[in-house]
């Protein structure tokens, strides 16, 4: 454009380079962020440069915390016999949403992609590997996304863990609850008939 | 959720309180932050903060400027004689994206709304008002929003100019470019045909 707010142009650049955030919205946003009252723009600030000094990553399960343990890893109410592997913290929440799992957590941080140049190094799979081996872990359930990337990830996982004697499952795939067989793809009703069970 | 890490979880509540961005997405957004390079983290809370301290109001048009007048109000290259009144600076820049508006504009910061308890004294009116009596003035094009605030502010301002013996005139309604037909509501089908000029 060829008149410019240098402040409020470059604040419309940080919020467009945000994922799923467009140029108009990108320009609502800061022009929400103008029109604030100023001590919630100072905290949204302190908020964003907080969040990047005190979050780390759990010395056990990888998951994001703001002390050496998360909360997950530290609560003892859980059962730490069994380790569901999920490829971020988003994916976390995403359990812990159901409130139903009560296991522990491992955070690969990626999943193998030849593509993207991700190999097995760069996941935490050493991390995993050695809590397996302290003797306590009982289940590994591999909860990666059902895409190429995912099984390629867990089928890999999997064969690594096998021979340590413990039970590796997989998530279970079939129809989405409250979805519609209509529109559901051959491969995912394919999947959800091999893994009927009795009612 | 009953595992918190603190200063994430104040980060997407930041997130969650902008327009339009929902819980999921303001997760999405929090967890972008986290893994940004260490500077633009620094950089987006620093622009936040300076795109609140530095941004104020044009002396003349009351749009968002970082120096005492606006770009467009220094341009003299601008015909300074016609001026757009819109409601807010948003709208500015729609009009600038067209880049086919060469005159000047008047950004009122609202619209009359009693029902939000919104009257003519919280617009910058005074400042309108002003600016025609200084004489320079040929035309004030009204572009308000085409709903019953927009109109009825419109209006209220058009009764006000016109004493002053310029020219107050209205955006076109019409059928929006690209529209369909079928899909126009009657109000704005109306519009069009009683605006439709020869060809």
């Amino acid at each position: 454009m060829a008149y410019q707010v240098a402040p409020l142009q470059k604040l419309i650049e940080h919020f467009e380079r945000l994922p799923g955030i467009g140029r108009k919205s990108a320009q609502r946003l800061a022009f929400h962020v103008l029109n604030m009252p100023k001590e919630r723009a100072e905290d949204f600030a302190r908020c964003i440069l907080e969040a990047r000094e005190k979050i780390h990553k759990c010395a056990v399960c990888q998951n994001l915390t703001d002390e050496e343990l998360c909360p997950i890893c530290r609560d003892e109410s859980r059962d730490h016999t069994t380790i569901c592997v999920v490829e971020n913290s988003q994916d976390v929440l995403a359990f812990e949403r159901t409130r139903e799992y009560k296991g522990v957590y491992h955070v690969l941080g990626g999943l193998i992609s030849p593509m993207d140049g991700i190999g097995p190094d760069q996941l935490a799979l050493k991390e995993l590997l050695r809590r397996v081996a302290e003797g306590e872990v009982r289940e590994v359930i591999m909860a990666t996304n059902p895409t190429v990337e995912g099984e390629a990830t867990a089928m890999y996982i999997a064969r690594l863990l096998k021979p340590m004697g413990i039970k590796v499952s997989r998530l279970a795939y079939g129809i989405p609850v409250g979805g519609n067989l209509e529109y559901a793809d051959e491969t995912t009703l394919f999947r959800a008939l091999q893994g009927r069970s009795e009612i």
